[in-house]
C-alpha cells in the first residue's frame, strides 16, 4: 500500500485505479491507507450531478469535463448506480458515451456500484472522492443515475449540487422531483430545445421561490408546500437546510443546456465554480463539509455493523431467531433485541482482542 | 396499549390506524406490542406492487381492491414513498385516487413515508404489515413508489412481487428496470392500448428466459446478462435467487392491463392469487418468509444503531471526530473506528442497566 499510496499522490492514474478497486472490494488495508492522504485532502471541488433517468445527466458531464479540460482544470468523474444491485449492467452506455475522454490523462472515469443494503452512497464512493482529492484532480464529478436514496445522498458527498431536469417526463416524476428540489445548488433544465422546457423552468423557479419564503418563515396558509413545513426537524436532521449561506442569499441558478450540442454547458461549468468561491469565502463550505464527515462517520458504523451480523455468530443467531419468529414462538421485535445483544457481545469480544 | 391491541385482533379500523400511527412515530411500546400479535400473524398473502414513476401502480391497485373485494377478501393497502425525504407530498394524488373505497370497512388504505438514512422500507412498514395480518385482512398491497432502493427491498417483505411496466418510459428506465427484473413473481404492462405495449411483452419474456438459462447454468457467452452472472452470490445474498420453486418451474406470467378502464385486472388479481397457493403447497414460501424475517432482523439492529447514534455521547463523539478529520488531524477511516468503539460501549452501558 506504501507504494501505491505514494504513486496516488503523485497523480499515477493507474495507481489511482488500483486504489479504488482495493477500496470497493471492501479491502481494509486500503480503508486505512486514506489515513496517509489526509494531509492531501479538501483540495478538489466535489460536483454531484443527479437527476432524473432520461435528463441526460452523463451527457452533460461529458461536455462539463471539456469545458473543464479548457481551463486545465484534472477532472476525475465517478458514476454511481443505486437502482440496480448487479453492478455495471445499467451504465456501461453511459461510460462509453465519454470514452471520448479515455486517452487524456487529466480526465479520470470510473463506475463505481452502489452495493448493500444500505443503498444510495457506498463508503468506496466517499473513500474513491478522497482518493481523487488527494491524486490531485481539481473536480470530482459524481453522477448518480436514478430516483433515490442516492439522490438524497449525493448531497452529504459533493460541495455542489447540480440538479438536472428535462420536458416531458410526465407529473409522476415530476412531482417526485419536487421532493428532492432541497438539495439542488445549481438547476438545469436539458433538452432545451422540446416543447415545455420554459414551462419547467418556470415551476422550479416558483418552488424555489416559495422554498425561500418557508425558510423565511414567511409560509403561505395551505396549499402543497406546507406539507414540506411541517416537518423542518427533518429537513435540518436530513442536512438539507440552509443550503445557502446567509438569509439574504440569492436563489439557485435555473439554466437552460442542450447538452448533445453543448448550447449553455459553458455557463453551467461556470456557475459550478462560482458556487464553490461564493460557499468557501462565507464559511458554509466548512460547516457543510463538517456535516458531510459526520455523517460519514454514522455510514461507516452501520457499514460495520452489517459486516458484524455476517460473522458466523451473529448470522446463526439470525437464522435460529427467524425460525422462532416464523413458528410464531416470538416476534421481531423481541427477536431483534435479543440480536441486537448479540452484535454488541461480539463488538465487545472484538474490542477487547484489540486492546 | 392492551385496549388497542385487543381492538386491533377484532378488526377495529381505527385502532388499526392508531397502531399505525404509534409504530410511525417509534413508539417503543407500540413495537413491543407486536408481540401480542404473534399468535394472528402469517395469513395474510402480502403483496408488493411496484415499478417506476408513471407506471400506473395506484390506479392499478385501486382496481385490484375492486377485484378482492368481489371475492369478499378484506384488503389492506400501504403506500411507501422512498423517493423523498418529505412524507405526503408526492403520494396524496395516488391516495385520492383511491378514495373511491374509502367507506368500505373491508378496505384500509394508509401512506407511510420511508424515513431516515436507509431508505428503502421502513421498520414501520413491517410492523404495519403485521399489525393488517393480524387485523384480518385476507390482503395486504404493499405500493412502492419510484426506482431505487424501495424496489429490492419490496421483496423482502412481500410474499408475492407484481412488477408493472409501461410502453414509451424511454431507453434508461428500461435498462434500469433490467436489474431490477429478478424480483417479479408477476409481470404487467399496463397502458397496453399504447404503441410498443407488446415490444415490452416480448422484451421481458426475453430478458426472463434468458435468466431462466443463466440459473440453469447455460449462460451464454459474452451478452450483457454475463454481468448478471457474474456475481451470482450477491444475487443469492439479496435474497433474489432462487425466486421459484423448484428447476422445474414456469416462467413468471407476462400480463397486459388497461388499469384505468379494469381491462386485465381480473386476469392480473388470479395470478396473485395463484402465485400464492403454488408457493405455499411447494414449501418455498416458509423458505422465502425465514429469509424475509431474517433480514427484518438485520434491519431492526441498524435500525436501533442509528437510534444510539443519534444519542448525546455519540452524538458528540461523532461532531468532535468530524472536526478532526476537517483540521488533518485525523482521517475518516480511523475516526470511524473511534466512533464504533463509542457505539459498542454505549450499546454495553444499555445492556448492563437492563440486566
Amino acid at each position: 500500500m506504501n507504494e501505491l499510496v505514494r504513486r496516488c499522490l503523485e497523480g499515477d492514474v493507474r495507481a489511482v485505479a488500483r486504489f479504488i478497486t482495493h477500496l470497493e472490494n471492501g479491502d481494509r488495508a486500503a480503508f486505512a491507507a486514506l489515513y496517509r492522504l489526509k494531509d492531501h485532502a479538501g483540495n478538489a471541488q466535489v460536483v454531484g450531478i443527479t437527476g432524473p433517468p432520461g435528463a441526460g445527466k452523463s451527457t452533460l458531464a461529458d461536455k462539463l469535463i471539456a469545458e473543464f479540460r479548457k481551463m486545465r482544470k484534472k477532472v476525475g468523474v465517478l458514476a454511481v448506480d443505486p437502482s440496480s444491485p448487479f453492478s455495471g449492467g445499467a451504465i456501461l452506455g453511459d461510460r462509453l458515451r465519454m470514452q471520448g475522454h479515455a486517452t487524456d490523462p487529466g480526465v479520470f472515469i470510473r463506475s463505481l456500484a452502489s452495493r448493500g443494503s444500505l443503498g444510495g452512497i457506498s463508503s468506496a464512493t466517499h473513500a474513491a472522492i478522497r482518493v481523487l482529492d488527494a491524486a490531485g484532480y481539481d473536480i470530482v464529478l459524481v453522477e448518480t443515475v436514478g430516483v433515490g436514496q442516492s439522490e438524497v445522498d449525493i448531497v452529504r458527498v459533493a460541495d455542489t449540487v447540480v440538479l438536472v431536469s428535462v420536458p416531458g417526463l410526465g407529473d409522476d416524476i415530476q412531482v417526485i422531483k419536487a421532493g428532492i428540489m432541497e438539495i439542488g445548488d445549481i438547476f438545469v433544465v436539458n433538452k432545451a430545445d422540446r416543447d415545455g422546457a420554459d414551462k419547467v423552468v418556470r415551476e422550479i423557479r416558483v418552488m424555489l421561490e416559495t422554498q425561500a419564503q418557508l425558510r423565511a418563515g414567511n409560509a403561505p396558509a395551505g396549499g402543497p408546500d406546507t406539507l414540506v413545513a411541517r416537518e423542518p426537524d427533518m429537513l435540518h436532521h436530513a442536512g438539507l437546510v440552509p443550503r445557502t449561506a446567509g438569509t439574504e442569499a440569492a436563489l439557485p441558478p435555473v439554466l437552460k443546456t442542450i447538452a448533445e450540442t453543448g448550447e449553455g454547458v459553458p455557463q453551467v461549468a461556470q456557475a459550478i465554480l462560482t458556487h464553490f468561491e461564493e460557499w468557501k469565502n462565507s464559511g458554509a463550505l466548512a460547516q457543510k463539509r463538517l456535516d458531510s464527515i459526520s455523517w460519514q462517520l454514522r455510514q461507516f458504523v452501520q457499514h460495520e455493523i452489517s459486516i458484524i451480523l455476517e460473522q458466523p455468530g451473529p448470522a446463526g443467531t439470525t437464522q435460529e431467531l427467524a425460525k422462532k419468529v416464523l413458528a410464531r414462538k416470538t416476534d421481531i421485535y423481541s427477536a431483534g433485541l435479543a440480536l441486537l445483544h448479540e452484535v454488541f457481545k461480539e463488538g465487545a469480544a472484538h474490542e477487547s482482542t484489540q486492546a
